[in-house]
């Protein structure tokens, strides 16, 4: 059985003493060092994430989103966002892990100019009507719960065509990651705006039937060729599947935004997933290696991340670092709830990182720090 | 360029004598023989099938095909199916290369007898609103339009559950390729009837929205977990595309049944499309190697199959050789019309025989003959 | 349990009457039948090949091939190759199942012209040191035990520069499987014959440590690029492995040439092995969907294929039809015997046809009749 | 044209004043701030890494590898090995990138207790003839330039069965990159030491022929059953390859050890090179998004890195971070140079962020600066 001292055979446990740090002087002058004497910090028995679980209340920052709409001009800002930080990790700008979420607003008849970056992105609507985005070329249109990506360098630019009120949505972007690999680029587009090629939600009318393909198709990029998922047959889908399976015991009914042509993740880096609730569900407790960062979509509840109780309403923001224990319950009795999250799962089974497992104790439930 | 005469340097063109006769009396008594007396003919210059077009009339058929149900009970044909055979082909009791057709009717209240083969079937069922089947534990209800599939070594039964007349439905299965590759297996399910499992249709209230998929989920077969594809989503997904695309210059808008969880075909052998022609169209002739089957779904219209004029309305059959030319023209100004159709495409992909091209001449249409 | 009478619930038995006989006879009018008076033959409860076990002696056979060196010229012939036919299979001029071999001679200085088609080939040399080939502008020399392939679709041209006797190399192809699906195409080289590139065995310099690949490589098609499989590697390959391992208990040692950059198999219609059976070796009997032909590459022994012994020695050919119980034993109680063998595995593979199983009584051994 | 300043439309370029600062202090204390003040810097116009060029000079460092023979044992030490650090790295123990190297040495007789982590490991024998590992109960024996692995969460454990001298070998593993996820997990043996299973070098025996592989094998693991690649057939294949091809002009004769099962990267986080610079070849100049460490394998030259002159001869290990021009030069023309390296590029494909270019300048050579 794995004991988790480093007082063992088999982790470091050398006794510094003068010798030894004459030693290591010599290796620091020529850009060395001895590696026992980091070998259990870097070689962790488990999982040890700075990255903490956070809340961020809707209630709390949407005034200060909207305040940022006078504040600064989206041309000066290219975005206009309010980024959420975990703690120790705002020197890289890491919402949880290795992934980056932040609230952007667009008033009434903005438009954003159009760039690309190597970072993938993706939004998800929480308020307003008139949002619309162009992703090389395409124009799409989305609304509250809706759920769209913009591929890593694709060009892209963003407005609200409404009149009736800013738009605000949620950026998840793999920024953190993408820099962590020192694999960045960047480029304004030659025109500043792009033009629109065919018509509005095009990928929509294309792809938006997933078990039916385009015969013919000739799509070979890396991401998903539908780039919108809109909310109301993601809602109906999950009404159905709960109808005919019993879900997850540790996420109710989840389902996960696919490439129509491969079932794969939308993107390489970053995986998307809507579930439900069903009145009264609570859920068992488990842990993955892989960040995810969540929304309340609808309802309220209660997860238990960590230990730590996070009580979340909509629009409400929550993070669960790697290896952090997790579990949700919905609080109504009568109405179900759902959960949007997303996550660097794709990554972690890429690289084989990938594990889970169940809360072993107390009937599957973490106690509550 | 080539030419495609057998008298050139390149080809075999012995001129026999007696010696040689006499050598080839030797070689047969030693189970062999020259090969360059038959080198050209099985290294044609181009394909050479001996299937033909031929198109099978619904209005002729459907007196026979109901006349069976009088004829012999399901329990003793085990299924009352008329087979459409290419006049060559009857000997392997194909329909088209090495695909099989046939007309199957079910009276108000049958049901049939559960069994599995190693050849997959398909369904596209013609008329009646009372079919089920159960694939595998999971029973679906089918009406008019309605593809679903058998993949190869389910456990599967038909019915008729209504009492407003009988169901008739094509099937499609592979059964000569199957035996062409000697690898037919069939059992009796030993229970003679299924139980059903979970509620009716389930791979459709699980797998039916194509771009979200059940999280977690272990599918591993080399088939579409989705058993079924009804008709109005499908057509409601054609006319989507009919908005954004214009489609393929020979097909019109046309969509491939996909398994949601890789974007492949249904089954490993074969794939099966639909597709709208818009009102007044007529597309180019192209060719393809593989077989195809195609069916009048919706409206009428003509075909010109290898330069043969073949008119349809909804219930006609007809198939289309390999390499053979062929373009539709739907009949109507007002209305659109709908062609459904299976072939043994994955096949040729798979094996690396796939090719497709434009007829060059005459701005892209044949000439009838 | 399966029981294998055709007389059973499940399967067709209904009894032909007169009104039936009518009635066949209108189906037959419209290319029609009923399918219930072929269901069983077409449907089998396992595989029925009309292939039988065959055995080729290479010392019956070699001057009959030696003789058509004098009786055909190689431009006359194409291709000097006498050709081996399962006895129910002439008509389709397969060896065994959809595939086909044969044997090739050309005499010190002959070359051939250079063509293409959609079969795909392999060599296994059985005599002489002169033999060469071009594929794709590639030569290759090979030797006797060297095995080569001459993927679909590629340019080919053979020739024998040694001056010390003729070549005989065994062709095997799978027209017939090409035939079967009318996919079938052929052109002579404008230029009748091609131009090398490159050196001598250029594939072997650049694939030839397999497990070794050439960094930026763009090799993108559906077959090896290393076009030759040397002898004394294979040979030493397999030493090494019955070094490590116990092999299999059905097939000695045993190793599939495969495609270096995939691990796949070198083209995707056939694949080949090389095995190795012990001094004294005798394996236990199994079956597999597929079609086999074996070659005696050294030493001899003993097989019984479908209850039928073959005895074989340096150069004789056998096959193995789909789902025959085959099992091999080396005559040798000092040296070790290899057989060489191809089959269509990689076609039963895709399509989902494959299945094995272990011969179950007798101590695993069949009765020999 | 992209232009790389910050003081354009499509970058951030918001002017500070009171009320942001005001404004930023409301975010902060909700674990939010704003993105513009720091967008520019999480997206640069192209990749800032932090890692710099450094080249650790053997000669300099291999008395202090000596040294630690004296000063540790290796069961306090659980490794006893001198780490490489980038300057600006150390905090994450990063050779470059997210990739980590050190020296590891091993006296006489010694052998080292077993673990496992979810690091990946490679090894790359600098001097000694008695280096063992046992990996997952296979044992290995490694000479002086051979290349082994040591894929992730398999157990490992080394030694040093020689008499004549120490072993010193450069490891090479993904420990920063595991920790950048937070997917750090690590195990003592539960026995200390692991049993041998099988021969030694047991995977060479099965595996060490790639383009041949076993029959039947079920190896399905994300890494390459073959465990050691020995120099002498590396070589040979490198000789080989440049007698047949012209190689890259960035890189010589390059090949990448493979998997030979699937043709990939040995293990899903990092792939290993060898290349051989002919006598006198100097190569041009490119970059590449991902990070690579170099090791002298025979011979010496200069490669030029961002720019900077590196002169390297055997034992000498230097960094390329990403996106950083490199090119080299084989100081002798009489004899080839070999240069090993290992980098992350099986992420950067994973993750869609490979990319390359050529310098495009100056006859593709960098001014030294």
């Amino acid at each position: 059985m794995t004991t988790y001292s480093d007082d063992v055979l088999g982790r470091a446990r050398v006794t510094d003493n003068a010798d030894l740090h004459a030693y290591y002087d010599k290796l620091a002058r020529l850009d060395a060092g001895a590696l026992w004497t980091i070998a259990n910090k870097i070689e962790p028995w488990f999982p040890q994430p700075e990255s903490v679980p956070v809340k961020w209340s809707y209630q709390e920052l949407r005034p200060l989103v909207l305040e940022a709409l006078r504040l600064v001009s989206g041309d000066d800002a290219g975005r206009r966002v309010v980024a959420l930080y975990n703690p120790r990790r705002r020197d890289i700008a890491a919402t949880v892990g290795l992934l980056y979420s932040g609230l952007q607003i667009m008033g009434p008849g903005e438009s954003m100019t159009a760039h690309r970056h190597q970072a993938a992105a993706l939004r998800f609507v929480l308020e307003g009507t008139g949002a619309w985005t162009i992703v090389d070329g395409q124009k799409l249109k989305v609304g509250p719960r809706d759920f769209a990506i913009t591929p890593n360098w694709t060009w892209h630019e963003h407005g609200n065509e409404g009149d009736d009120g800013p738009v605000i949505w949620q950026d998840g972007l793999d920024i953190p990651l993408v820099n962590a690999f020192d694999a960045g680029f960047y480029e304004v587009h030659p025109d500043v705006y792009q033009k629109q090629e065919g018509i509005t939600n095009s990928s929509l009318h294309v792809y938006g039937a997933g078990q039916l393909r385009p015969f013919g198709d000739t799509w070979h990029k890396n991401h998903s060729p539908l780039l919108a998922y809109p909310w109301e047959p993601t809602y109906e889908a999950l009404l159905n599947a709960a109808e005919a399976t019993d879900g997850s015991p540790y996420d109710g009914i989840i389902m996960e935004y696919s490439n129509p042509l491969t079932g794969g993740s939308v993107m390489p880096t970053m995986s998307a997933h809507m579930q439900l609730l069903r009145p009264g569900e609570s859920t068992l407790a488990h842990r993955q290696v892989g960040s995810k960062i969540y929304t309340a979509a609808k309802g309220s509840g209660t997860s238990v991340v960590a230990g730590q109780r996070i009580d979340w309403t909509e629009g409400d923001i929550f993070c669960v670092p790697s290896w952090a224990w997790h579990e949700h319950a919905n609080a109504s009795r009568s109405d179900d709830a759902c959960l949007f999250s997303f996550n660097d799962f794709p990554v972690m089974r890429a690289l084989g990182f990938f594990r889970e497992e169940a809360y072993p104790d107390n009937d599957g439930h973490q106690p509550v720090g």
